[in-house]
Parts: C-alpha cells; sequence; structure tokens
C-alpha cells in the first residue's frame, strides 16, 4: 500500500474512548455480532446471490437476491435491480455503466464501510471519508488483438481523504485496518475461484 | 469450467454467416473497432474512474464518472449513482446491496455482455441468457475472528441458460468465448494489483 502523509507533529494517543453507538455505527450491536459469530462459528457461513438476463446488445439486468447468513434467510431490504452495458465508444448502447466500473463502486464501498465501522469501533467520530477510484484497462485483451495483454484492469488505484476527530496516524491505521479485512480488496487482489456451468440450447 | 449438458443429436454447423446488426449488436461497427484498435494500439488504453462519498455508518455512494479511451475523454450518457451498505444482520441499514454483492453484478453483467457481442459476430440470434450468481463468504475472516478464512468469497458459481438458433455446441462455444476474454473474470480470477493513497487529518 503506497501512502502520502501530510506532515504534522505527533501527538499523544487519546485515551481508549467507551463503546457507545456513533457515526451511525451501533457500536454495542457490532461488539455483540462478533462475540456471537466467535462463539457460533456457523454464524459466519454467508452465501450472496444474484441473477442477471440478457435485454439486448451488450446490455443486461442483475437483480441482487436474498442471501444466507448468521444461520438463517435474509430478504433484501428493498428491491435492488441495476443494469450494466458497454458505453457507446466500444459499441454498447450506455444503459449503465460496464461491469468493469461496478467493481470500481465495490472495492471502494467495501473500504468505506470498514473505515465506518472500525472509526466507531475505536472511538473516533468522523467528519467525512472520500475516495477517488481509477482502472487501467487495455482492450486490446478483451477485444482478442493480443494474447500479451491481460481482458482486465492492469491495475487500480484509490485514494482516500479521512477527516475525523483523531490525529492523522489514528485515522490512517483505521484505513489500513478496513483494507486489512476488506472483502472485495482481498478478491480483487487475490483472486477467486469462480466455476461456470453453461446449459444451452 | 464446469459444464452440464442437455443430450442431444449433434447437428451440423450452419454455414457461416454475413456480418450485419442483429440482438441489438452493430456488428459491422464492433469489427470497424477491433481492426481500428488493431491498427492504433493506442487507442486501446482506456482509464474507468469513480468517486465515493461516505454518508452514514457503513453507508456510502459512488459515482460513476467519465473514463478515457479511443483516444480522447467520455462523459458518461446518464448520472450513474450508486449506493452500498451493509445489511441489517450485518449492523449495516440495509440502504443498498453490500459491496460484495455488487462483484456478483459485474461478473454476471461482463460474461453476459460478451455472449450479445460474439453470438452476433457469429450470426446466431438469441433468444434468452439468463445467469444465476452465488458467491460464499465465510465472515470469520472480516470480522477479524480468524487468520485462517479469508476475507473475501471462498468461491463464485455461475450457471448460465442461454437460448439461441444454434446448436447446443455452439451456444457453448460462445459461452467459453465470453469467459475467455472476460475482463471481470479475468480480474476476479487472477486478481489485480490494487494501490491506495491516504490523506488524513
Amino acid at each position: 500500500m503506497e501512502s502520502t502523509a501530510t506532515t504534522q507533529t505527533q501527538s499523544n494517543p487519546k485515551p481508549r474512548r467507551e463503546k457507545r453507538p456513533m457515526n451511525g455505527v451501533d457500536v454495542p450491536a457490532l461488539f455483540a455480532t462478533i462475540n456471537a459469530v466467535g462463539e457460533q462459528p456457523e454464524l459466519a457461513k454467508f452465501q450472496f446471490r444474484a441473477s442477471n438476463q440478457w435485454v439486448r446488445g451488450t446490455h443486461s439486468r442483475t437483480r441482487i437476491e436474498g442471501f444466507s447468513g448468521a444461520g438463517g434467510e435474509h430478504a433484501q431490504t428493498a428491491d435492488f435491480v441495476y443494469d450494466a452495458d458497454h458505453p457507446p465508444v466500444l459499441c454498447g448502447a450506455g444503459n449503465a455503466p460496464s461491469p468493469v466500473e461496478f467493481l470500481l463502486h465495490a472495492i471502494a464501498g467495501c473500504i468505506t464501510a470498514g473505515i465506518g465501522n472500525i472509526a466507531s469501533a475505536r472511538g473516533i467520530e468522523l467528519e467525512s471519508v472520500e475516495a477517488t477510484v481509477e482502472g487501467d484497462l487495455n482492450v486490446q485483451g478483451l477485444l482478442g488483438l493480443s494474447d500479451d495483454v491481460r481482458n482486465g484492469y492492469e491495475g487500480i488505484r484509490l485514494s482516500f481523504k479521512v477527516k475525523g476527530d483523531a490525529d492523522d496516524e489514528t485515522l490512517r491505521k483505521v484505513v489500513a485496518q478496513s483494507i486489512a479485512r476488506s472483502a472485495v480488496y482481498d478478491v480483487l487482489t487475490n483472486g477467486v475461484p469462480v466455476s461456470i456451468e453453461v446449459d444451452a440450447d
């Protein structure tokens, strides 16, 4: 992880603060959840699901379905439906962002959610968290023009700007811990086994 | 890639069909694009971008920004804004799907877009493409309860059902080619370098 620091004098760490709801995070409930899963590891097994339908051209529509976890089945809190398409410059109709752009949403959203949780667990009041994400993609790969160019992103860069009632180093440690426990960061940096079945007729 | 076949007698391959717009894909424009990028490889360099802002708790909001590629800058065709949140059972407010669920959207949307393009390039009229996606995630990792459990998905499974005016084997080859050139499949299975800068105060 690269890191740019604004130079400042090192302040003494603040005293350990009490566990209370803050930043919109119910911190006591978060710790109770962690403790419950620690005592009953079978609660930790989640399965997330989605379904996708082709619409036309490169345009498709995904419904995020219910999921299992914490020992039960859970419906979504609302009807979550998302389109994807290729942009006109790549011969799509531009009805929605391209699938690769949703990867940028996923990683930013994951690390930011972790920052919210971890800052709150550490008693830090957040003022703002902003991120920019960039992904470099050489389409010679996916267009089949080169076997030396990969199909996917060659690299992804994020830049976070975090403000809160803690010193620079303390806030950086919150971000570092969020990255260290981010599900999407893990998947994008380490990869995941993907199996695909096809039924065609 | 796993594959389940419906048994059928093998029909003779259809004769090579002319390149014409079909399935909502402008096939001549697609081939013209591939040829243009083949002749001017610098056109192949794309950069996709997004920005994200923390809202509250584990809730954040991403704007998909303009992108560069094909030798220029491109605005999005509309204002594409997506929220992400953790579900209530994981102490979020459930304002939106979780970041890991957007990975399922991304991979299904990417392979389906490729099926649309490749079927059209091969002169196959598609009737329907449906996919289901599942991802298994043991939250002992991301909750910090185990260093032996990874933070992200342990595995992702997709199941495609494709119908069109070609035989089973021909349709399967379309799906296989889409997977072989999918940007998101590449990123999720092989991983990608991710660098992160932090500015904290």
